[in-house]
């Protein structure tokens, strides 16, 4: 927690003003503000927005910076899945290693909170998970990052899974994770139950990965509306990917979408370009958190992707076909201030009272910042300068 | 035409090798090449691709390098073009000034070859063929740029239009064009036959803008076909866009495919994130050849896109959920020597006899390369340096 006067940026793109954070809040904003003592950033009239925030990334999975992976894999969920889980020790995806330069990119790129699903499976037990959480420890000035306990490898028929989980969690883990119930678990009840159990267990919010397509997507749903509801869970469980949202029945898709309303479940999406996305304006309309994340960069699963949230408010723009200015402003406050708020943090705002967490951006309006992706000219940390010009400060890559 | 020897440079990411071009035409490949007084670069061991070519963009739209173009438009395609027609002039988009700077950025991220849709209507008339005409020759050193005479407003239902085409095609367009007959024209006879007929009058190819979906989009082919055939014009006529192949009704759309393999139909796809398109890969089996293109960049239309054909590249491999190195590789292909070959250009090949038009590209792999994106650190047109690093030689913008 820091004390920090920027000069002359303009909030949310708007008239400019000076920012005076102390004790790593907005105190104070206004013109000419004066603060004896606290040291000074010149804004240079750039915008200024709450920190990016990546609400979905897999931190233990890049190749980031290492050699080239080639990739002549099959095509199935859990091919990919299999692969990966054998390739992490054949080609030395060290998760501390690997997730510090995910996450240092993240940062240079103005990301100031991060939300990673950890992969945790019998074969490497918490090795991922101890990797991310020393990188978390590690960068514990720069960006917040919050670790989801996850099953990438499915609970219900590697036997002990459910444990390691559960350790995790003991061991600080901030969210109960799970993958698709029916698709991969094979056993919706089994392994919702079993999700829902650690949560109640630890008292910590859900997020689960959700690929399943149309009927069979709405059906897990449904599951997890139910158990939702009669545990009281309200805003305490999330649904990512949720590609059943992108399914063309409008009917059957507006039932689904106003049950996520009255339950108040967040819906994390990364805008995949070859999957049915939920449409990020309709869920607005319907008054739903959403958060964006870039997903696993440049990883055996995949080579796309990039440690920048601007470009992946980039991907969900042009996934979601948005055009109009207003449009390129939801999809940059779902990568930013919206994101928090779907991570249950309400103080993503640019007021006083708010995070001191603030990343500038280069251009005239906010959607020509996101459209230009220029390099950030400072990136904030409750009131620490972690990132300048793109280069991350204080921190170097391993 | 000129000569030029390449040194330590790896054709199609294969062994290093020298190049060396004679005439404009690659005249031999080999290790430890000499030739007295030509003129030499050292590749450093870069891949080399022919190269990067746009085969769908519209030079004469963009704002690229102007103000910031703030959009509140209306969602139809009608509108979108309505808004369009009367903008231009509200807010300067000069043909001759942007279709150059939209152009000096496609040659400097490695483009030597473009073709450019470009709009011809009543309210216009020839303006905007002029101005991209006028850089078309200032620039025929560097790039060459194929100019399709377009109707983008219609031709049904503003009278006149269908003789200011015929006018261009006097005037030295390439390419015959043409929008929805359906959707747009709401006359799919008398467009497609004035569209055929300016092409038999001028023995000039045919490219059509088919935005129609579904059945909509299988009609306005299946007239196409009957046209292509009856006329004799197999290998003539491509469809750009081409939504209704990525409808999915498998049957229904194979049939199509089958028909489009059978007469020689090229297609141009933009990958575009939020319609329907073509599935490359499915294409590709069924021998079709293809090209890639960065349709219109950060225009009245939306903010998208950069004048980067390896950008186009990633887009339309994220959009056709390509994760696999031939399946990059093949992306790569429609954005260089396989949208050459959609144009009814077969020398864009690295081998001897080859056009001399080269892009060098920085990556352990092509695949690696697409995806890295890093500056091209050279780009040759017909055996001269038209770029270095991400830098124009020769040109300014203006």
């Amino acid at each position: 927690m820091a004390d920090l006067l920027i000069r002359n940026i303009r909030p949310m793109g708007g008239e400019p003003a000076d920012i005076l954070i102390r004790d790593g809040r907005i105190a104070e904003m206004g013109v000419g503000l004066e603060a004896e003592g606290v040291p000074v950033e010149e804004g240079r009239g750039h915008l200024v927005i709450p920190g990016l925030v990546d609400a979905h990334t897999h931190l233990d999975k890049t190749t980031w910076d290492m050699d080239w992976h080639a990739n002549d894999q099959v095509k199935t969920l859990r091919g990919r899945i299999d692969y990966e889980r054998e390739q992490r020790l054949e080609i030395g995806i060290d998760p501390a290693r690997q997730s510090m330069r995910h996450a240092l990119g993240l940062i240079a790129n103005g990301a100031t909170l991060i939300r990673s699903h950890v992969d945790i499976d019998t074969r490497h037990g918490l090795a991922m998970f101890e990797g991310v959480a020393a990188t978390r420890e590690a960068l514990r000035d720069h960006v917040e990052i919050e670790i989801v306990a996850f099953p990438q490898s499915g609970m219900m028929e590697r036997k002990g899974t459910v444990e390691l989980l559960d350790e995790a969690l003991t061991q600080g883990a901030e969210v109960v994770g799970g993958i698709d119930p029916c698709g991969f678990e094979r056993d919706p009840k089994g392994a919702l139950d079993a999700i829902f159990g650690l949560a109640q267990k630890h008292g910590k919010p859900i997020d689960i990965h959700l690929h399943e397509r149309g009927e069979l997507g709405a059906f897990s749903m449904e599951l997890i509306f139910e158990r939702t509801r009669a545990l009281g869970m309200q805003g305490k469980v999330g649904i990512s990917h949720a590609f059943a949202l992108g399914a063309p029945d409008w009917l059957r898709t507006q039932a689904l979408i106003d049950e996520i309303a009255a339950l108040d479940i967040p819906i994390f999406t990364t805008g995949a370009p070859s999957a049915e996305v939920p449409a990020i304006m309709r869920l607005k309309e319907a008054g739903i958190r959403m958060g964006g994340g870039c997903d696993g960069i440049r990883d055996t699963w995949g080579p796309w992707g990039l440690p920048d949230m601007l470009h992946r408010a980039e991907v969900i723009g042009m996934r979601n076909g948005l055009r109009c200015d207003f449009e390129l402003e939801h999809a940059l406050h779902i990568c930013s201030g919206g994101a928090a708020q779907a991570m249950g943090r309400d103080d993503y705002r640019i007021e006083t009272g708010g995070a001191g967490d603030l990343t500038l951006l280069q251009g005239q309006t906010l959607s020509h910042a996101l459209v230009q992706r220029l390099p950030r000219p400072l990136v904030v940390k409750a009131g620490r300068v972690t990132a300048r010009d793109g280069t991350v400060i204080g921190k170097d890559m391993p």
